[in-house]
């Protein structure tokens, strides 16, 4: 298979797995040097850091390994029609409430910030990573260029082929299949111009990775309730050069989220997530809790708005391991989340893999 | 694997492939004949037909062959509650709309028919099949009891792990793990009283199946975007037994649906289905058209009255080629769909399924 050896290859991996980029917080230093020494790539989401912040959290990750790691930002969206009065006002009531309830100052009206993309690029083309991915879309054409000038294997997401075939025409080196299980930000972005479609984004893994497989000549790495070495076999026989997991390396030691929302997902059944805009006025998939079960998705702001809105509520609740006010992301496979190091996460995704390959093998 | 050969040896079974019942009409004699025939077992999906269709297709089907196939109903659902005046009326009035297009007199008020559920029961019991499958629940322990004193292979339909363990529990030998890529009806049943939640039981196949098989000691079936031989490769690597598969049928030419229903999945990408009220009164993925795009969840009658009301414009529809009208089940695998006969399929699914294993076991 041409398409595993040049991911894997190229990028010099043991193991064909990708630790998801996770903005926010959740992908320390500790965690992406921990899965590179493994032999996978972890991916530091760049997408709220500033420019001194991506490097410094190079920097950190380049101390602890010499293992490749990769960076990833949201392709700049336009920037949102300002809602009226009526519906700003409203949104901020909303989360005015829960303000009160956990002792802070009253929300204010949140503000579009200047664009950083430009400086977070110059940063993360700076940072020393081995692979760029986005997600939201396609990034500008100098962007591209620019990142392929330095070698980095650039990669982008897609919920649909559509989103895909869009990807490879814009010069991808490799397409992340983001199937409607996965936690967090939905990737997509050719639904329309404004608001997202949220069904037609909701393509689940087993659906979506060979229809994007067939339609690209690109290795693609799958995503989207892969939790373990039985998921990457799977992904493998689906036409995956590789994956992608997320939710499997938050409730490992190394992961930067909060206590309780570890606790919520190692408690969470499968049924028990949505996907929202409630949060950061995109879609995402995180565990349903008071403040997705209030705040309807016509009634979120766009985004950036309603994650700026959100921020002061969520920084406050994770400092009272208030988990109601947290954006509890994670994706459908959580049963199968444990308390783990990533070193011994990676190890047993390894061996679980060769065993499920074994298997198959036997029972075929 | 003890779990694989449980239900391929025990129903002497080439290839551990069920073709999923369709009541509808679309798993005729000769579908179910064939993939028999081909080494997997073809199901009659007998929800809709009374006791006598029920003994006349499966006389029909051991007249063109030796080997088993299979029966489903829907497990018997409490009688909904009468819809008010107002809410009926404008049910009926928005497909009287539809009527006046298609040249049909207007529709009727629906009404319950009488429960033919011990009728049709008793019909399967000596219709000479193998297995027996439930969708929508667990039926009453008498019904089961009955069904395993003639010893057929006895199955259940699951959307969550709690759905599946309830399965274990009454009895199942057998529990078909759905995911949410699965085209027709949603098999849920264990989210409350009256409604199903839409949401809770749209687990995606890829996060379902693991968390299935680790929670029940029976083998698991896979369904839900299974398309091809790299679909049953993943299902089996993710612990699965085998698979159902439903829409790779569909565009069988045995298959008893519409063509108009055929060249609507061949056409379509995989945005655009949805899980929809519309036609039924329960959640069921289909492809998205115009009865889709004007009824709301929420103004469906509650099931069966929904799937009366609706009857007499599909079957008009069906005549008269007008997709628009009919309820175009397929899951999200649709570009995968192909034109041949179901014995081709077999064929290729088993060729496709070797073909993946050999490639995992080459990457691995």
């Amino acid at each position: 298979m041409p398409v595993h050896t040049t991911l894997t290859q190229r990028l010099g991996l043991s193991h064909p797995i990708v630790q998801a980029p996770m903005a926010g917080g959740a992908d320390t230093a500790d965690l992406v040097a921990a899965v590179g020494e493994a032999g996978g790539i972890g991916f530091i989401g760049a997408a709220y850091l500033s420019p001194e912040q991506i490097a410094e959290r190079a920097r950190t990750i380049r101390a602890r390994t010499a293992r490749p790691f990769g960076i990833n930002l949201f392709a700049p969206l336009p920037a949102p029609d300002a809602p009226d009065a009526g519906t700003m006002d409203a949104a901020v009531a909303r989360i005015a409430r829960y303000h009160a309830d956990l002792g802070l100052p009253a929300p204010g009206t949140p503000a579009l910030g200047a664009d950083g993309f430009a400086a977070q690029l110059a940063a993360a083309l700076d940072c020393g990573a081995s692979a760029f991915s986005f997600t939201f879309g396609i990034p500008p054409a100098d962007a591209l260029a620019a990142i392929k000038a330095r070698g980095m294997l650039l990669m982008g997401t897609a919920t649909s082929v559509e989103e895909a075939v869009a990807l490879e025409r814009a010069g991808m080196d490799a397409v992340i299949a983001q199937g409607a299980e996965a936690g967090g930000h939905r990737g997509s972005f050719a639904t329309g111009p404004g608001e997202v479609d949220f069904a037609a984004g909701l393509v689940g893994t087993m659906a979506l990775v060979p229809q994007v497989a067939d339609a690209v000549d690109l290795p693609v790495l799958a995503s989207g309730g892969i939790m373990d070495g039985r998921g990457i076999a799977a992904a493998l026989a689906l036409g995956a050069a590789g994956v992608q997991m997320g939710t499997a390396f938050l409730t490992c030691a190394e992961a930067g989220i909060p206590e309780a929302h570890k606790r919520a997902i190692l408690d969470a059944r499968e049924t028990q997530t949505r996907v929202t805009r409630a949060f950061s006025g995109r879609p995402a998939r995180g565990i349903v809790n008071r403040v997705m079960d209030d705040i309807a998705d016509g009634d979120a702001l766009p985004f950036p708005l309603q994650n700026t809105l959100t921020r002061p509520m969520r920084t406050a609740a994770a400092q009272h391991g208030r988990a109601e006010f947290l954006s509890l992301w994670a994706g459908q496979g959580v049963r199968l989340a444990r308390r783990q190091t990533a070193a011994e996460l990676m190890a047993r995704l390894a061996g679980e893999t060769d065993a499920a390959v074994r298997r198959l093998t036997a029972k075929n």
